[in-house]
């Protein structure tokens, strides 16, 4: 495509950089911008009590008048997530395939609606903002993946989407690339990739190569089946009703997640699921185990997950008997690998026979490797180039990849979350920095759990409190009541009557003192905080963080 | 070994199964008993505050008249940690080989000195409470661990230790295969078998490998080179040391748990260190950086440890330079994954080139693989299998391999820890359970971190707090005071004075209704706590603990 050499195009990433999770990206040029993804992130385990965690929009917000739409690249949480928070503050239509909007349109809320979906096609070229936009189809661990080709006035920016090349997929859709060749042939003047994976060597397997190993454990197993896998992961379910059709099986789905997931893919046509395959859990009593399937979520050891009940022996219906199998279709995201592990061990422990990861090959990743990756940077040569979708360490191998593939290093942006980097056929740059950190959702609350609180949950994680209460006389600084103690975290209180005692004391002796002293009761508070923290250190060797309240009366 | 067919042995593992951690077993026959080992391990991200968990040793205590003797397999934490905790309650003997003993005499505090230390060889049987002991040598990752094979009046008993079988070991010390050999000719009772790669196939690489891809990072690096490992990885730190002589380079050691190993070490000729080859930092800031090598501790990205201040520029006297290199040499151990991806994301941002384990081969474990699990099974053949250190998943996979190497099922015991086995030639049973639980270190308390505290951390963690304090009069339950708040780990409290007033405003009118009821304080209490926690639940969707104070004059 030729461009006009002075025409801008400003990209801001928000999210995703520096992180797994919670992508979105701004593209602006002239008097337009669109927004591509709005996803969350579930909080990392230093950010206790914390629900999830959203890109900070206030950039968005400042640019409102001229955002024109959000273009979605996939259906997955981390892509969708956070659409409902951009839709309260920007109302603008949503692009994305049938699929893609049918998964955005189940998390909604009412409050955001109405929503102008606009469903596009792999096959057919859209006109947003007074540009061209190609939505180009990729390969990933869910179906219908979409690249983002925008045809702007500056030239072509690509952003990939998450993806991978399947040789071998499912549905028998590859990766378009044809059409990523052309692009590369017509010019790109910035791509951005999915870096996941970017320091595994290799190739990623093909979904289908799951396919195989299922067959083989139904092959050899005695009793009931059940497999845990994402609920997103169209694919695998897929291959997982196929697997259970062939052996004459029949199939629970046990899990809302999933059930929702299924919902929406077989309204759409992206399911096929034989009749009367799929049973109620009563049906299945009745049948014997070595025709029952039970597909169920957990892959994570989440605590509320259907397989975490089935392996702690606390699911309101399903036991594990010596005869069932057990296959974890997911590897464990990093933090995950202990509760993944202790799950493993539990099912084993109730006789199951388990097939995970690190035995067997019943999960293949849903991102390119480096060699794809490679391939896609062949395919494009770009000018210029930024990574996206990774922390630091897998932008900086895509990066290394990029350099490999004679991109000069200039030409590379390895950016942070808020970077806005200006770019036109002649030069690019990062050019300011706007607002983009976490915000954290917690309850109803969005954003004002700011890092104060989560300072102070992680040193009451750690060391617990105190509370010493007691009223005082205005006029004579006698203590009239208490000193009364609380404490959480620190001490099991009703077996600690000295440790009590011993504060109690001190805190009298200290307001003696301190009457006598005639400073004010912020002082007092103070002393005792002090007095009080140096006592516990020496006698427990522990910080509990002292609370002093004075009622004055 | 020919033996009394009415003997009994009785085996008691404290800890160590169902977990990697604090291995500890006790060995029991007619009035004498041994004890194998006896570590510590960290707690697991649920045991917040906690500093490290020791068996519960209750019951050595209860059994405290018949030890005889500790015996140890090497000198990691998880093997010696605990040591000091049993010698406060039981004063015996501890044998081990020189370093061992050397390591296990560095972690000892003066308060259980004397200590009385029995050094053992691998040539030479011990008398120990009446029997024949023999230290046999394996291959770990540390020098001079050690199988223990006890000759005891029901047969022979033993226990691996931690082990792996280097073909190529760095000292030349291979695993004593002969000896294991000699053991099975002679009849093996029960084996306790090391289970920590058991889910791993094929063989664990040697030792020597790593020191090959050192040479190839050595002879590609331009400027520094930073190399983390375990403080204890004597056969790593040797091969750092050679490599770094070989290439002309200097080391400096920076960090007291490195700095003490090498001393203990070196002192017991455990280590090569040519003269002159390691350098204070001043010496080596006048040196060009292509000559400078730096140890350090944190490969599993602890907060307080060298690397970790390296990466986060909050080392006292190291900064990255952008021709730095830096090798990781070990694994994340399960759970410290996303610690240890942040370091490297950190390293890369200054501009390091980093390698670490899922690019390089820059680690081997020192544990042995499947294969490996087999040959000794197979060299002992053992009448009775208990397969030892490692989590139940770990433990079932090493007792599925000893299945197909014709063990029967039922002379194959998964325990617990507690499980008492007794074991004679006629037959094997687990016959009772003694108390076996982990037993927290927080401070300078011993056990009394009970699973209440615990419990109230996490809460808190989540939802923090809140107290409500006030005076009122005994005679006619007027509030005199108050209410004053206090809240943390919930909002933000000087942003919130809506919330609060609302909470005053509130608990007022629970005092004045509930002076007319002329209930108990108990009653107010009760009342104000749940009717505050639903109505924060109501406004913000949170449950902070609600800790309603009612001082009474």
């Amino acid at each position: 495509m030729r461009s006009q050499d002075n025409s801008t195009v400003t990209i801001t990433p928000l999210g995703g950089l520096g992180e797994i999770g919670k992508n979105m990206t701004v593209i602006e040029w002239d008097n337009n911008a669109i927004i591509i993804d709005a996803g969350f992130k579930f909080p990392d385990a230093d950010l206790p009590g914390i629900d999830k965690v959203i890109p900070d929009i206030t950039y968005i917000e400042s640019i409102k008048h001229k955002v024109r739409a959000i273009l979605l690249t996939h259906g997955h949480a981390d892509h969708i997530g956070g659409l409902r928070y951009v839709l309260e503050k920007v109302k603008v239509p949503i692009y994305g395939t049938e699929l893609t909007l049918g998964l955005a349109d189940e998390v909604l809320p009412g409050s955001v609606r109405p929503v102008d979906f606009r469903k596009v096609t792999f096959d057919k070229s859209n006109q947003i903002a007074g540009i061209k936009v190609d939505f180009v189809r990729v390969n990933h661990s869910i179906p219908e993946g979409a690249a983002i080709a925008l045809y702007l006035p500056a030239g072509i920016v690509l952003h990939t989407g998450d993806f991978k090349i399947d040789l071998n997929p499912i549905d028998g859709n590859q990766m378009d690339l044809q059409r990523f060749g052309e692009l590369g042939l017509k010019g790109v003047l910035c791509l951005m990739a999915d870096s996941t994976n970017a320091d595994e060597p290799g190739y990623t397997g093909s979904e289908s190569e799951v396919g195989k190993t299922f067959e083989n454990i139904y092959r050899a197993a005695e009793g009931r089946i059940f497999l845990a896998t994402f609920s997103t992961n169209i694919h695998r379910l897929q291959q997982i009703i196929d697997v259970t059709a062939k052996f004459g099986r029949k199939l629970i789905i046990d899990g809302k997640s999933i059930v929702d997931t299924v919902k929406v893919a077989q309204g759409l046509g992206y399911f096929k699921m034989p009749e009367k395959l799929d049973i109620t859990p009563e049906q299945a009593a009745k049948m014997p185990d070595n025709k029952v399937v039970i597909v169920t979520t957990g892959t994570q050891g989440e605590p509320m997950s259907g397989l975490t009940k089935i392996a702690n022996a606390t699911h309101p219906k399903i036991r594990i008997k010596k005869s069932d199998t057990v296959i974890i279709s997911a590897d464990p995201i990093p933090g995950n690998e202990s509760l993944v592990s202790r799950i493993v061990s539990s099912l084993l422990k109730l006789g199951a026979t388990v097939h995970y990861r690190s035995v067997d090959a019943v999960h293949v990743s849903g991102h390119a490797s480096s060699e794809e990756m490679k391939i896609v940077l062949g395919l494009i040569k770009p000018k210029y180039f930024i990574p996206v979708h990774g922390e630091y360490r897998q932008l900086w191998f895509h990066a290394k990849l990029a350099r490999e593939q004679k991109i000069p290093q200039e030409n590379i942006f390895i950016c942070e979350n808020g970077d806005q980097i200006q770019l036109s056929q002649k030069k690019a740059q990062v050019v300011k920095k706007v607002p983009a950190g976490a915000v954290y959702i917690d309850g109803a609350s969005v954003g004002d759990i700011g890092t104060a609180v989560l300072k102070e949950r992680s040193r009451l994680a750690r060391d617990g409190f105190m509370t010493i209460g007691f009223a005082i006389s205005k006029l004579s600084g006698e203590v009239l009541s208490g000193p009364e103690i609380t404490s959480q975290g620190f001490i099991y209180i009703k077996e600690s009557s000295d440790t009590i005692d011993l504060v109690k004391k001190a805190v009298l002796e200290i307001v003696k003192d301190w009457k006598s002293s005639k400073t004010s009761i912020i002082d007092l508070k103070r002393i005792i905080k002090d007095k009080v923290s140096d006592m516990l250190l020496e006698t427990t060797r522990r910080r509990p963080l002292v609370l002093p309240m004075v009622l004055q009366i």
